[in-house]
């Protein structure tokens, strides 16, 4: 397996750090918009190489393939670059994983009640090229999407006969020293993700828009009481990958979302918003153009390097509500903290981006061993949950599961 | 008497709009860094001519007031340009008015309790060159400051023996249709107003830094009840000329500034704040660097061109408390409420900016009729109150008085 990793940001560079540990692959060739980062990222393994990429252009990302003949593209940079990817590894004849599927676009008349364009419809567009070409591109591998879906087929296949909810549950307790406001993942990416109408999946509505309908932003506020201390942490429903994967792969009533934004991130949210800070057309301002949106992340510290100042943990989970395998009703919470002390101190990345890169080196190994395989546009929830979910443990990070 | 107006913005514009119907002047060069902004402000009256000028640069203020045979120096920009301005009309041999006084730098140690450099510090700093040549500075000379210090004087020479606290309280109810967050008033201004630490006066602190102290930012929270259908608005202590102007010529035991900001409009600030978008250092941001703050300005609409989607009424006030002339407790509000739909049916600008450009030019009438004269850097507090608040029922728009 020779891998091109594309991004060498927060979650590349934590990506690189986890894999340079195993040995399934061959080569990782390390690339980024910045060489200098690529390097960075890629000193640490002498089987990784560093190399400039412009993840914008699918000619760059797949001349690059093709030069270093690389068998897997694996995508780590920001969602509005997916296509681009996707496209440049099926061009070079490579297969693709990503964290986050390709954007979504609103409603033009109704976009808090019915989708538009949603996350993944042009990546799944091109699904039959993909299979017929018998190449893979496993879509929505991270934390969440990624480990969220495997967590799902897990709940079907030996957990649960009937399922009435698979609903996605994600909350932290961490701060980070020494700043009022410090976002510990992408401002960019949860803007994008926390005010795009958020997206609710229902068999009942199957015959509009196959079941998937938006609501306003922040909706059907919940507390939920996340596990290993964290606790109780207000959650909103936010657009997100699993909404649309699930269903494709796993029978169940009802497929949600929810992300433990807390209060305070919502207003500051809503007062982006309010401002239009976030929107992403370049403004002029003075001689120049910029987009508001980047002079917010600007302005912010660079979640990737917050590491030494944060504190606390971090829980990606799936709370699974139906009927059990015996006959009873059953309400199961499937989850995995990471504590940024232990990723720290074990890898020297904090716990989010560690948290979130984890899961594709995961998969590539079940890959390369051919544990996992497939053609097409697939999801984590088309494999068997089972080989990933034992590999966490081997990785040091095990799982949990905790009855409601 | 010649003015040069330096600023064809919102207030500018308004500024000519209504010296356009009063006789006291010769001419009005209309002066902007943007020429077809001024030639705009210009078009409405004979006696006016547009310029272009660097309200950075005190050397193109100078030459352009030398060349136009300037008596009259008038300021309307940002407070940011107030010395070059300043300094340019001196170099000129021109005689000097603003709206807003030479910015603040907090103290380094203990920003909110003690002052470091204060509002217009810079400008009295010269006080002594400009008495010694016969020149006039009259600072803050808009509505606030402006009006509600020509009210202190009339409160302090008419209406108590013994004042206890001149607080001025600004407040509104307007409503800007068809956006969901859109200030009336410059936001890099009300910015840097309100995030700077308020000041205060009291005489009993005289002995330390003169009796000026600092607060926390929206310190001192107080529903004032405004009057003419406005109503009751949540005010906090704000950063204003006011406090650094009326100890100067007026007696009282204390001084206070109040904004009726409204809650939301409290939140956005303090998430500006916390994000870093308030800063006016540039950040670098891909290939460009901004200011976050003009950035800010940039995405929110322009206030002087809201005018037709805005409802409601604008008041500026001062609440005076102490002893009456009859020897009894008198608390009192004078105030100047300028409603939207009048300001933009008689003159069509809104009524924020135009209720500020009405006082300038009222005391320009003052003195080129020599009813007000004087030398050195003066406030409005400095000159007989009386024909001021006479003139303004003369332009149309009387001022109030309430016994509270």
């Amino acid at each position: 397996m020779r891998i091109l990793l594309v991004g060498a940001g927060g979650v590349g560079a934590a990506f690189a750090a986890i894999a340079a540990r195993r040995d399934f692959f061959e080569q990782v060739v390390v690339a980024d918009y910045d060489l200098g980062r690529a390097e960075k990222a890629a000193a640490s393994d002498e089987r990784f190489v560093a190399a400039q990429v412009d993840a914008s252009s699918a000619e760059s990302v797949a001349a690059l393939a093709r030069e270093r003949a690389v068998t897997h593209v694996m995508n780590a940079v920001d969602p509005r670059f997916v296509m681009p990817i996707f496209e440049g590894a099926f061009a070079a004849g490579a297969d693709y994983l990503d964290m986050a599927m390709s954007l979504s676009r609103p409603h033009p008349e109704a976009p808090y009640s019915r989708t538009g364009v949603k996350l993944g419809d042009e990546q799944f567009s091109q699904a039959t090229a993909w299979e017929e070409s018998g190449r893979l591109a496993l879509v929505g591998i991270g934390v969440e999407p990624g480990l969220s879906d495997v967590f799902a087929r897990y709940a079907a296949d030996h957990l649960f006969s009937e399922i009435d909810e698979l609903g996605t549950r994600d909350g932290s307790n961490l701060t980070v020293d020494g700043y009022e406001f410090a976002p510990s993942f992408s401002i960019w990416t949860t803007i994008e993700e926390c005010l795009n109408p958020p997206l609710v999946w229902e068999r009942s509505r199957a015959d509009v828009d196959g079941g998937w309908y938006t609501t306003e932003p922040f909706s059907e506020p919940e507390t939920f009481d996340f596990p290993d201390g964290i606790g109780p942490v207000e959650c909103v429903n936010v657009e997100h990958e699993e909404v649309v994967l699930m269903p494709r792969w796993v029978e169940a009533k009802r497929v949600t979302f929810k992300y433990g934004l807390g209060a305070e991130f919502v207003d500051v949210l809503k007062t982006l918003h309010k401002l239009g800070l976030d929107r992403t057309e370049k403004v002029r301002v003075g001689g120049v153009e910029v987009s508001p949106r980047d002079v917010v992340a600007a302005c912010l510290p660079d979640p990737a390097a917050l590491g030494d100042r944060m504190h606390g943990k971090t829980c990606a989970g799936l709370w699974v509500t139906g009927t059990g395998k015996d006959g009873r009703p059953r309400s199961t919470y499937l989850y995995h903290v990471v504590d940024n002390a232990w990723s720290m101190a074990e890898y020297g990345h904090q716990c989010v981006v560690w948290q979130t890169a984890l899961n594709p080196v995961v998969a590539l190994e079940l890959l390369a061993t051919g544990t996992w395989s497939g053609a097409g546009v697939l999801g984590p929830e088309a494999f068997d949950a089972v080989p990933f979910l034992d590999l966490l443990g081997e990785y040091g990070s095990p799982w949990g599961l905790r009855e409601q």
